[in-house]
Order: structure tokens, then sequence, then C-alpha cells
């Protein structure tokens, strides 16, 4: 039976291609973290140049060779029967001829013109959120969605060119196939956040928007992150104005965040956020670097090892067992008599809020639909860029309540739409839904997982992800893998169920 | 007359071969600077990957192609009469031809290897200096200093394969040419150096050897830059091992220091050193960015700029009168009681050292020296690595009267010899001999110009350097722009007539 290693010279292609994407990677990286102002433009035609050079790598000759000796380019179809390849080898051809299909499909001049346009709509899109001024972002935004629906046209797609976007974010994932359970979603979240406002309770996180030492607060997020076993010999943190992890390979995984000194839960959590996306990157195979096997599966179960540790571990009664004694040790003066009920009831409040990446467990998801609605809107039916930010804020009033009085504090809070990212935001929904999937498993195999977070034994919980997911890159698809992780399809219950359990008793509704 | 205008295909082929040199210099400044432990490794190939790309773009066909249209590749005649070139285009095709002619001697596979030892040689000179133990680094070095004689035999030479090294750093240098110039100044470095440690006066350093808090030493630094007129909106400044100063572009600008608490001048005399270097880096042409245009000369030329600055400049009485008030404003109670005269001393006390980048104006060269004539005995009569710590420790007696008791203090205080970076050291001195004549021609030149330093007023030395030197690029050799900016060829004596001005004064010699 043929094995991998049957694919070295496939392989060592990938691999070369990779050593220009994590070059890119770490150029993107550094124009967040610590690039000056003035280096923008230049940047910006660098890494217009280098993402050519990358797309040129990814479908040049070199591997057009090396993958028509295993495959029908046009096709994907193998050459010999499948029967002949063994389970690891038929995925590394079935996912490399999926992403060498994808970038053939693009034109190198096209993939240059768009690394091109957003790099320097990045720019513009921090000045303009400083600015609060939404009309010096439009040209740039109007640019950038004229693109992308240029890029479904050379996708291809069935039903929505939207389809064609998301599938490179969530491969497989149609507006079919999301609408109806986003809908059942919705209807399950209004009810449950009316209920919650009625409810009388309160869980104020006013303890948190105190003044906490900045330095304290990062090396307090240093702690969480070590304790999470978050390697920080392969791995480090960084400031940046959006909090992001980038990965050159798993020995070298940097994750930023935001420090806020009058808000210490937006920092911290951050920081769990992004850690438990860094335990996905740093969990992968060192051995298949740069191949699919070597890579995460998606962005949505990226995004479920992220809201795992966020959420169902970081802000679970269990792990504040372990980490409220500390957290007091470190900023006595702000909880002086404060007891663990108030901080956790703080830490766990539910309350509709103009900024996504600060939103809570339950109202998240409504920032996550109307994105979706109205970048439906966008590419499917041609809404004009200078609607957004009206369109925006009447969604927001419909499903959480409330208005943006600024577009810093609407349309314009996201990094997303300058890099083009459509179709990116449903993948964060998609994560929540897999995490509560993910967990509900994990506390059935490991044992006595939340007596172990109590006791800040995060080891078995990490171990038990390394290896039910991290270590098989992209050797089956995300529904695959969480059937066979959890013996089941995607079932949104567990995401529910978890929701109404936990704000249930804690808002007694 | 034909212009550059006629040369743009050949200009968009180096711009391309740029952005790649950029992402090598951005990838290996993260190395020093951010880079986790961890990632070592794949950072060395990664960085051995694209160092093969940079040659095969420097070399490849579309560069021959374009060149070739002009230039006979072979011997670099151009194939019409030079008369019909402007004096800018003809310098552009020149350097061009140069650097591709080099470039073609090194075949891929050599230059891929070689950056590969010189990356993974880097990490384990980090801990062989960490740990004072030379024979964990030897091996590396043993491999480097091959690879670097078989270097100079694919560049050829007609005298010393050490020529063919330099050449890469100065270009036209040869040990013929360097040799009787370095014995001249020996022979008028050893006795003033004798005649300062007799004289019995005291310029005792001690004061600035108290705890400095590190962040006002910091802040101080970067008040120093901006005043210099280092331009921080198009740069930075980070905290490295050993203090080095890379440029992804006019508008990107990095230098690093390193910050001793017990050791105030060598972190604020690096700061300005390097940004002495950044300010060359900040003033090349952003119009021929990637060409040898917006290139500087050489590493003389280079070095003669921070020099310039941290010597000429930073050292005199004139800067001490704008920044000493200052600098007991940031730490008076350091500088309590103290003196001008006695801080303006301790600036400029002359006393034998180990470390080279610590070392004062007069003993600076001799450490140069010493390195020079150890890296002709490797490369030219094959002295065994293992000999090295012995050789070093036996000509430090020699020539400044001290022995290293530590191997970190000895041979392992450079990073140059893990980079492969054999024929370096003497542009150090070339460049000590530049800013002697530069500054004496700038005296000359700039009315006033030590009442405006005085008055803190640097803006014109700054201008007269970005006129004269920076905005030429390589349009000149080094020594035709020396002959240019002074009217005069290379004299030493302006050099050693400033040390025995300056500290026959200090210390009645």
């Amino acid at each position: 039976m043929k094995t991998i290693e049957n694919l070295q010279n496939l392989i060592v292609v990938m691999q070369e291609t990779q050593h220009i994407t994590s070059a890119i990677s770490l150029l993107s990286w550094d124009q967040e973290c610590y690039m000056p102002k003035g280096g923008g433009r230049a940047r910006a035609t660098q890494l217009s140049y280098l993402k050519g050079l990358e797309h040129e790598s990814r479908t040049g000759r070199k591997m057009q060779t090396s993958l028509s000796e295993c495959v029908d380019l046009e096709t994907g179809t193998l050459l010999t029967p499948a029967s002949e390849w063994d389970e690891r080898a038929q995925a590394l051809l079935r996912e490399t001829w999926r992403d060498y299909y994808h970038a053939t499909r693009l034109p190198s001049d096209f993939v240059r013109t768009l690394g091109l346009e957003t790099s320097l709509a990045h720019q513009v899109w921090i000045d303009a959120r400083k600015q609060n001024n939404f009309s010096l972002f439009a040209p740039n935004l109007k640019r950038i969605v004229a693109l992308k629906k240029q890029e479904a046209d050379y996708l291809g797609y069935t039903d929505s060119p939207y389809d064609a976007l998301m599938d490179e974010y969530e491969p497989g994932m149609t507006v079919a196939h999301i609408t109806p359970l986003f809908e059942a979603l919705k209807s399950k979240l209004l009810p449950l956040v009316a209920k919650i406002g009625q409810s009388g309770v309160s869980a104020d996180d006013e303890l948190f928007r105190k003044f906490y030492d900045p330095q304290r607060q990062w090396d307090f997020g240093l702690k969480v992150l070590s304790v999470m076993h978050f390697d920080l010999e392969n791995g480090r943190q960084d400031h940046s104005v959006h909090p992001f992890t980038a990965s050159f390979h798993p020995t070298d995984v940097r994750l930023t965040t935001r420090v806020d000194p009058h808000d210490f839960l937006s920092s911290l959590f951050s920081s769990i956020h992004e850690g438990g996306h860094g335990l996905y990157e740093q969990g992968l195979s060192q051995e298949y670097y740069g191949t699919p096997l070597g890579t995460a599966i998606s962005l949505g179960i990226h995004e479920s090892q992220s809201r795992l540790w966020e959420n169902s571990v970081g802000r679970s009664r269990a792990f504040w067992t372990y980490f409220f004694p500390k957290l007091c040790a470190v900023f006595p003066e702000n909880l002086k008599g404060i007891d663990f009920e108030t901080c956790y009831r703080a830490i766990n409040g539910v309350r509709p809020s103009l900024i996504r990446v600060e939103s809570d467990e339950v109202t998240y998801n409504l920032h996550i639909m109307l994105r979706f609605e109205i970048e439906r809107m966008i590419i499917e039916d041609d809404l004009p860029v200078e609607d957004l930010p009206d369109i925006w804020n009447e969604k927001m009033e419909a499903y959480l309540g409330i208005r943006p009085e600024t577009n810093a504090d609407g349309v314009l809070q996201d990094v997303h739409w300058s890099g083009g990212a459509f179709g990116y935001f449903p993948t964060y929904t998609l994560g929540n839904l897999y995490a509560a999937q993910f967990f509900n498993q994990a506390e059935k195999e490991v044992t006595g997982l939340s007596e172990k977070i109590s006791a800040g034994d995060l080891l078995p919980l990490k171990t038990w992800l390394n290896e039910k997911i991290h270590r098989w890159g992209r050797q089956y698809s995300s529904q695959d893998l969480l059937a066979r992780v959890c013996g089941e399809a995607l079932n949104p219950s567990y995401f529910t169920n978890y929701l109404e359990t936990k704000f249930g008793e804690l808002y007694q509704v």
C-alpha cells in the first residue's frame, strides 16, 4: 500500500510554499504589532508581491508536476484506485488538490490586486475607526467588495456567490445549510435574552471597570496562559489593536491582545480566547508542517478551540474556583470584600452591548447573525456600501435593542472587511456550536474534568484536545471530525442546553 | 541621451528581489528581538529557503534578460557607448552588474547551505556565550569557516582569499591596501594609549555605573534620537542582545539596543550609534528603493555615519553642553553634585577594556586590528578554530595589556562569525577614518556647526549628510564619494589629529 513516503516531492513543494506563507504571516503580524506608521505603504506593496509569489508557488509548474503524478488536476480524481493508498495519503491528496484547484481559479494578477487593496485598506480602516469616519473607509471597502464578487465568480457556486466565499473559511458550508440553523438559534436566543433582561437579577461587571494596573493584567494573563499549557518557549503574546493569533510553525505561535486599564475582563478573555487558538496551532503536527495534514481544518473548528477555552472553561465556576484567590492576591485593592459569587456573576453578566468581541455568551451570536445577514445583502443583493451604517444600526436595534452612537462602535468595529474576509463571521457561531459539543464529550471522557479544572490541572483537557482534534490537521473534514470525536453530527442543542442551564441558574429564569 | 527611464524592466526585477530581501531582514530582526526560543530551527529552515529564493531572483532568467539588453553579462561592458547613457543610468548598470556577477559566482545550493548553517550557528553562539563555552560553538564555526573559504574560491581573488570576502563589505578594499594603513594607525595608537595610561589623569566612568532606571534610560535614548532627527514615524527602537540596525524601506528603519541598568553609557551610545546608521537608511532614495541607487555604498561608509554621530557628535563638548542639563533633570539622584567636566571626562575615559562595543575611541581600533589579524590567519593560513581563544587572549595582552578571564568576554563576544561575516571587521576602522574626514568637512561647510550642536540644533548636520552622502546611494564608490565630498582621498591624519587634539587636551599629554 502506498503511503505518504511516496509523496515526498509533493510535500517538499508544499513546504517551500509554506516558507513564503509564514513570511507573509510574520509581515502581517509585525504590521499589527510593531511596524512604524510610515512603513504602511511599502509593506502593502511588499505583501502584495509576496502573496503573488505564494500563489505562483502554490499553483506553478513544480506543484502541477508533483500533484499530477497522482491526481487528475481538473477533477481531483486519483489516477490509481484509492485502495492503493493508505488513509493518510488519501487525505493529503484530497486536501492538496482542493487547495490547488481553488488557487488556480484565481489569476495571479487578481490575487496581487486584492492583496494590495486589503493591505492599504487596513491602514485606512484603523484611521477611519479612530476618527469615527465611515466615509473615509467607504471607497476602499467598495473596491474590496467588487473584488470579492469577482472572486466568487472565479471560484464558482451553485446557489449563492456567498457560498463560494464562505467555503474558503468553512469548507462545505452554504447559505442553505446555515440559514435555518441560525433562524432556529435566533428563536431560542431572543427569548432567553428577553427573560434575562426581565429577571431583575443584576450581574454587574462594574467591579472589573475600575483601574487595573496594565502590567499586572498582562502578567496575570500570561499566568493563565501557562496554566492552560500554552507553551511560552514556543510562542509569545504581544499588544495589538485587535487581538489575533498568528502561527509561523507549531514552535512559533504568536498571540496578541489589547490591555484596557478600565476593562480587565476584555483583556483577560482576549488572552484566553487567543490562547485557545494558540493551543490548536501548537498542537498541529510538526512532521507534516506546511501540508494539509499539519494545518487547521477550518475557521469554525479553530474558533471552537478558542471559545471552548474562553467560555466552557474560562467562564466556568470550576475555573474561577482555582483562579479567584489568585486574582484577589494580584489585585487586592480592587477585590477587597468581593466574594466568589459576585465575581462569577460579573464575569457572566448578560447584557446587550455594541461591541462583538466584548459581548457575552448569550448575545454574541446575535452580533454574528447581523453580520451574516448584512454580508449576504452586500454580496447577493448589491447593497451599496454607503447604506451599511444605517442597516447596521437598525439591525442592532432589532436584535439587541440598542443603537450605536458612533460608527466606530458600529459598522467600523471589526477588522474583517478591511481584509476582504466576507463569509468569515458565520464561523464564529459555528465555533460556539462545535465548542459546546466537544466540551460535552470531553466531560464524558476526561475523568473528573470539572474537579481537575477547579484544581488548576488543565493538562488533561489540553491533551484530550491535542489527541482528538489538533494532531489530525485536515485528515478529516470538520463534520467528519465532529462525528468521529462525538459520535454524532453537529447538534446545536448542546449549545442551547448549555446556555439555558448555566444562565437559567444564574438568572433564575 | 538614455536615462533610468529606459531601465524600467530592470528596476522592476530588482524591486521584486528587494521584497524578498526585506522579508528576510524582517525575519532576522524578529529572530533577534521577539522570536520565542523554540522557533529557531523552523526559522533557520525558512531563512535558508528564502535566501535561496532571493538568490534565484537576483540571478534568474528575468534578471538576465533585462540586464543583458544593456550589458555584457560576462564582462560588465556596456553594449552601447557609455556616452549614450547619463551618469545615473551608468551607475545603475555598473552596480547592478557587479551584484549580478558576484551573485552568479555562488551556486544556489551553496547559498542555501550557508544560510542554514549561519542561522543555526546564531542560536548556538547565543547559548555558547551565555554558558561561556567556546567548544559548544566551535563545530558550527568550523563548518562556517570551510564554507567561507569555498565562497572566496567561488568569488575569485588575486592575492588573498580574504580580499574576496572583504570586497563583499567594502568594494575594492584589499589586504594589501589595508595592512600598511592599519600598521601606521597602530604606530600612532599604541604610544597614545601608553601616554594616556601614564598621564595620571583619571577619567573614571564610575558615576555611570550606578543604577540607572532602565525605562528612563530608554526614554532618554529616544529623546536623543529625536533630537538627531531620526524619524520615529518611519522607524523604531527595540531591545536585542547585540545592537543592530535593520531597514526594510526608508520608511521603516529599525534600531535595536540593549539596556544595562548599571552601564548607562553603553545603552546610550548604542542608541546614538545605531541612530547614525538609521539616519543613513532613512536618507536613502525612496524613488530608487531596491536598486543600487537606493542602497548604502559599503559597510565602511555606513559605519562612518554611526561613528560620526556616536563620537564626533555624541562624545563632544558641544553635544553635552546641550544634553548635560537634560540628563541631570532625568537622573537627578545619580548626578547630584556632578559638574559638566566630570561628566564629559567620564564619557571620554580611555582605558583598555575587553569588549569592543564598549571600548573608547582610542583603543577601539586595536580591537579591530586584532580581529583583522586573526581572520587573516583563519582564512589565509588555515589556523584551526580550536586555537582561536588562545590567540585572541594573547593579542589582547599584546595590544591592550589585558587578558579576558572568560571566552564570553573574549572570542565569543561578537555576533559576526556566527553569521559568516569574515572580512567585516576592518570596515569598522575604515568607518572611523571616513567619519573623521567627513566631520572635518562638515565643520567647514555648515556655518557655526559647533554652536548649533551646543544649542541642540542637529538638523543642519543631518541635512548636510543627507545631501552629501545618503541620497546618492551607490552612485559613486566609497573612495569617489569621499573625494567628491571632501576634495581629497582617504587621509587617516584627520582621525589621528582628532584623537591627539581631543585626548591631548583631556589627558594633558
